[in-house]
């Protein structure tokens, strides 16, 4: 079988049932108290330069990292990077990549250079969290809060753009001290809402009618992913948008004005 | 300016010099009193899958940075390992892969896997050390010491072959406890002793008859790296060969039999 067929979720099913992965529940780990994130770009895979620039691939890079440490309401203490890239690859560039990575204001304290035939960027950032809510806890009844607009990503990339992921740690810190399941919404709102479902049991009902929409998105965009907002199932929503609830059963179900309703782009992941 | 004429040190003392990083002196940062290491291996570069074997390369990624680990006297918590891979691999070949990169016995607590156009490992390592001796603390009168024969792995190379690299894990906390520097030999016995030399403002003095060779390797092989034994400087060598010794000055001498020598392969990189 290839990985091809498997897909992410299905290779770490294989690897833990082999035990040679242990503990992997969501995109972080917990080592000695220390919440440690990883994720990797790979040029002509995650992104192109002629889409964005190395500062923006850099703040990218940065990102979507801190994005898991804010799912685990986490405060950052550091990154640790390592840069692939081709022999020729201009100093300067080099150093504005760095200065987008550095931009969040998390210190790089470590890390790897290297040759390699394309860039390749691996980002592990490392923080500390009072309280990991993880995915498993949403309950019947639970409302489904989200930490910002939507669908922003996949409206830039409709027109051959790229938006910068926004830094969600205080709002995940907020969340956290009281969500009973948090995560971020990387690989869009269907795909999320059904891992978090499954991860705990119940089923998730959404209203797409209340998700908010960034400037120039559309319903369809929900599927691209890569808006990295938080998703969380709360008791209290407090000041966060409301998007859906939490009910018995399984799976995801999408409203529109109350009547059930299609999201293109999603169903053939779960 | 290219990557390719800066070379690593050189690229890292430019970002160091912008504050776009902190705190590098090693191959492993302090996070919270936890050790962080990470290194990325990428087909064509670090290796090739004509010369190892998929469980080779996975205990091979998991070693070099366990290195790093050992070199900083820790005792190892965790692996994070990021698989960048072609959508064509076979399953059975990433379990083979995870398996060799569990072999050491350090449990793999997270990660990411990406698709990519040819094969990146990056590891990040993680553990707890009660004393970390660095580069910078050499005194003239210190013994130099290695962990085990050198060579081995240029020796296999030019029989287009390849060695595991050895795990100095309990060496590396023995010696973190007194060593006045310490650190790992993987870019080649000059290359590293003249950054030891040069980070501890002293020269050192290294008596080639002395160096234990590996089975099969000649004095040449020192230059290939990749040996993965540690380097200390300390008052008392113990139970550890003595290769050579600090002395008042700067840079690397080699001597043979007491005259002096040179090592091919290594002066280009000073």
């Amino acid at each position: 079988m290839q990985l091809s067929d498997l897909g992410e979720d299905g290779l770490l099913r294989e690897l833990q049932a082999r035990k040679l992965v242990h503990g992997i529940t969501n995109d972080a780990a917990l080592v000695s108290g220390l919440v440690v994130t990883q994720d990797a770009l790979v040029e002509g895979v995650h992104f192109r330069l002629d889409r964005l620039s190395w500062r923006d691939l850099g703040w990218r890079a940065a990102a979507v990292n801190l994005s898991d440490l804010a799912a685990s309401g986490a405060a950052p203490e550091a990154l640790v990077v390592t840069l692939g890239a081709p022999a020729a690859t201009d100093l300067a560039d080099v150093i504005e990549l760095y200065a987008g990575i550095a931009e969040p204001g998390v210190p790089v304290v470590g890390g790897d250079t290297t040759s390699a035939p394309q860039l390749v960027l691996s980002v592990t950032a490392l923080g500390r969290s009072a309280r990991i809510p993880g995915r498993a806890g949403a309950q019947p009844g639970d409302a489904l809060v989200v930490t910002g607009p939507l669908g922003g990503a996949g409206a830039a990339f409709r027109r051959d753009g790229c938006v910068r992921p926004p830094l969600r740690l205080d709002e995940g810190r907020e969340l956290a001290a009281h969500a009973h399941a948090l995560m971020d919404i990387s690989d869009g709102l269907g795909v999320d809402c059904g891992r978090l479902a499954a991860a705990s049991g119940c089923a998730l009902v959404i209203e797409l009618a209340d998700v908010p929409l960034a400037e120039g998105a559309e319903i369809g965009d929900l599927g691209f992913g890569e808006d990295y907002e938080l998703l969380a199932a709360v008791a209290e929503p407090g000041r966060f948008p409301v998007v859906g609830r939490c009910a018995a059963g399984a799976g995801v179900t999408f409203l529109r004005d109350g009547q059930p309703a299609e999201l293109a782009g999603w169903q053939h992941f779960t």
